[in-house]
């Protein structure tokens, strides 16, 4: 393997220094002075050291680079692992020369851009990559005999990422294309949606909406989602996607904040944390960040932190239904949560945005629960109810009755942020937003749901057949699967070359996703169950 | 009038404490905790001093309000001021009756707004109230007799806003629509948009894209804006708008760093560095926050700053052509800058917002200056050549060879900001600004901005004739016209009340915007020529 891994290195190296070579600096050199921590099978690849070093030649501002961006991990998102992965799998099934085919193809523009990006990534980065990789696999695949694999003329399949995939509803996509036809009259067989305006015409044009969304989608997500909950349009802040204000709300809170987090937990809130200055440095042999509170939520806790051993933090950020646990907090753990938030004077950053999942009665929105409203913030996200990964739409909420120790409204700083660091979301977005929430709408969306709650049973039938542990799946579009003492690497290096299927090794969520993998349920059906077939034969 | 603006108060005071009752807090209360300096004149409206405060009675969280958000100025940005010399002028055209009606037709609702957030507006939040209590005053005004105006019939023009007012151009409109459609052969008309593909299709779904932007777009960015300059695809990342891209930069700098700006100044550079804890607090006696370097720029130094006197400083904001002023950096001045920032080892972050309006032969891009790209980003955005404001779709360019003082390169930084804090614009949006690129495209850009260009033509003879000081215009759709002697706020008070007509305060943009008022020139022409004959009517 090391061998292998050796020859891959080599390709790299010359391809890579010889695009780098006109911009002078060496992105791998760069990565390997930051320490970037490698699965250690991995490491050694992608050098280029006798490229010219960037600190040597060029001219060099004198403007210090921010500290709090030098403490960020570029091996915690594991994107360098995982692809180093990939080529160590697509090396392993395919010939030296078909791998130099490819790379000739590709004329060292993926190298390049890798070596550019490689310790500036994230998972949507990664998804790209991934799906570009699993291309050339796949093409390599094609390629092979057919004895080197036991799915001669089967695709590898990802279920890595949690990207949606099923089309977005019509009646929304037909409201959002109406907001710019002139030619409405063709589309009016869309008669449901009245509101759309065109931009294409004089009537119909507007410029700069509200920062704060349009007062018709904030009234409507209000009605919607929290009817009775006490909160109202003035308290919703539509955004551009729940992780777009996650780094609004940092910035909210400012670098002098202790936040608590899930462990494990969607990468976000830990990484904007440390880009606000909120840490201390990366503590590599416990994989934590320095003043973070992690809050470990595995099986034997049932997923819920023990709130006894949290020290005192001032934002502790709670995602329910989970990602990438799949767990979805009761209502008696949903209160104690607001009673220990009250108790202690924090915030609670509640991430709702898979509420939509949620089939039993446990809670969709923190403010169900009584007090929460004067404790918490909601994010959520048509992300995943729509199919709007791309649209880029999604709303928080913040009740007027929320306050700072001084008694200052959090709301009102919040609204300062979103109108001076933000300009509102797409009004084509937000008008999808609208027709989203229109009885025709929420109907197409719980569709698309279902279609995804299907897939997500698929795989939780297999994974239990085959004896595992299994959890989450129930209420949320993923499965998190046990595999007791072996490293989630190693076990998803196993189910991509023997199965060549793409899961997401738990340990990128944090050190308590250790030994677990993440199984999205996003995904066509046919390569759900042509997955799920080939999992079962792998494990049974 | 003091008599008036009391009459004033009192209804709001009444009105909104009803409002406000349920809610148990008062923003007014907080407006005057925090010092805001409105003008003189204005004073003393919008008290609600009996409503219980919330400071007594409230849960408040132990979490300690970010003393930068403390920092900023409610009063800098001048909603509140506009807010109650417009209302101060319905009051002045029309009788309490019908004042009170208004007030009960509205239901409270705008005050209620108004009261929530007054202390948390920006430009854009002003755009809408203003719009809104435009269409109340012309409501008025048709009631009103006629001997009460000198325009009886006509409505009030707001020249005060940057925000455009002609149609998105068809082909980009079409563009964006075929995203989403399902009918895409009703639509092929549009023939030469060959590449959307459709949202609501299995095979035109697309979920989460790079949150560096559409490589195709990207590209067509560095070849259409950077051609020979030496910019390239990977360069460029695509925002939802330079506005928040200014923000993004914040967060890449982090709070350790000076900044220097010109004044006067779009506010956002001014207001992200204060919510960045790059500032000290506002000094009231100068209006200007400490720890900021104001790079004053009026006409007896061209608009160009005396870099002789500018301090060491990290980064340098630069807007050419400028909002407000409208003037544009000539090549040898930014030869000057380039080199200023090379001797001191200074980021310039340039703004070319509005570069495609200019019609001479000034640099469009800072990086039509040698060196420029080991010294220089630059933002930009299709919101002022396409009418995009409310689409968000924008760019920034950070150029690999940029470096901070260790070498590192800002790109990467940044990429790794975008990556965390962002998920990219809309696949919509970018759609359009594919759109917006292509030859038709590009045509209908330039179309539109020459009919702008011919409004502020109208703009500047106007005053010109009138023998003011006339600056701007040329390269821009700004006006700035100086007022030797006199309060921007009297001149603002002036024109809307004699004239009928909103422009904006030069003050609101920095000290350095005193005695001057900036007339902006998105409006449809009909507005134009009659702002152009009252203002004329005004002063002969």
């Amino acid at each position: 393997m090391s061998s292998s891994a050796l020859q891959i290195s080599m390709v790299v190296s010359s391809r890579s220094s010889d695009f780098l070579g006109s911009h002078s600096f060496c992105a791998t050199n760069s990565l390997r002075s930051r320490n970037v921590s490698l699965p250690g099978r991995m490491a050694g690849v992608c050098r280029c050291g006798s490229a010219p070093s960037a600190e040597e030649t060029a001219f060099k501002t004198k403007v210090a680079r921010n500290a709090n961006m030098a403490k960020l991990q570029a091996g915690y998102l594991f994107p360098e692992a995982l692809f180093v992965a990939m080529l160590t799998f697509m090396q392993s099934q395919s010939s030296m020369y078909h791998l130099a085919a490819v790379f000739e193809i590709l004329s060292g523009q993926m190298m390049l851009r890798f070596c550019w990006e490689h310790n500036a990534v994230s998972f949507l980065i990664l998804n790209n990559f991934l799906i570009y990789l699993l291309n050339l696999v796949n093409m390599l695949a094609r390629r092979r005999s057919a004895h080197m694999s036991k799915y001669p003329d089967a695709k590898v399949i990802s279920l890595g990422i949690g990207d949606t995939t099923e089309p977005i509803p019509d009646d929304i996509t037909s409201a959002m294309a109406m907001v710019f036809s002139q030619h409405a009259l063709l589309l009016n067989l869309y008669s449901a949606i009245q509101r759309a305006h065109s931009l294409g015409t004089f009537e119909g044009y507007s410029g700069y909406g509200a920062e704060q969304g349009d007062k018709k989608l904030r009234a409507n997500i209000a009605l919607t989602y929290y009817k009775d909950l006490g909160i109202e349009e003035t308290d919703i802040f539509v955004s551009d996607g729940a992780k777009c204000d996650i780094s609004r709300l940092q910035l909210l809170f400012g670098s002098q904040v202790k936040m608590a987090v899930q462990d494990p937990s969607y990468p976000a809130y830990v990484d904007s944390s440390v880009i606000m200055g909120q840490t201390g440095l990366f503590q590599k042999d416990i994989e934590k960040y320095a003043n973070i509170e992690y809050m470990r939520c595995v099986p034997e806790n049932d997923f819920f932190p023990d709130l006894s051993s949290i020290s005192q933090v001032d934002v502790i950020y709670f995602c329910s239904p989970n990602n990438p646990t799949g767990s979805t907090a009761t209502r008696d753990q949903l209160t104690q949560l607001v009673q220990f938030a009250k108790d202690n004077g924090s915030i609670i950053v509640f991430d709702s945005a898979y509420a939509m999942y949620i089939s039993d009665d446990s809670p969709r929105s923190i403010y169900e629960i009584p007090g929460a409203k004067e404790v918490a913030i909601e994010i959520s996200s048509f992300s995943k109810y729509a199919g709007f990964t791309g649209v880029r739409l999604g709303w928080t909420v913040v009740p007027k009755e929320l306050l700072f120790a001084d008694g200052f409204p959090v709301a009102k700083d919040f609204n300062r942020i979103v109108s001076t660091c933000f300009n509102g979301a797409s009004n084509i977005a937000q008008a999808g937003g609208l027709a989203c929430l229109s009885p025709a709408g929420l109907k197409a969306m719980q569709n698309t749901i279902n279609f995804y709650k299907e897939n997500t049973k698929i795989i939780v039938d297999t994974f239990t057949s085959l004896g595992f542990n299994v959890y989450g799946g129930k209420n949320a579009p993923y499965v998190w699967v046990q595999f007791p003492g072996r490293s989630s690497w190693d076990v998803f290096t196993e189910i991509l070359e023997k199965g060549y299927v793409v899961i997401t090794p738990g340990s990128g969520f944090g050190p308590g996703g250790e030994s677990f993998i993440r199984v999205s349920a996003f995904g066509h059906r046919e390569n759900i169950l042509e997955a799920a077939k080939r999992i079962k034969q792998l494990y049974q």
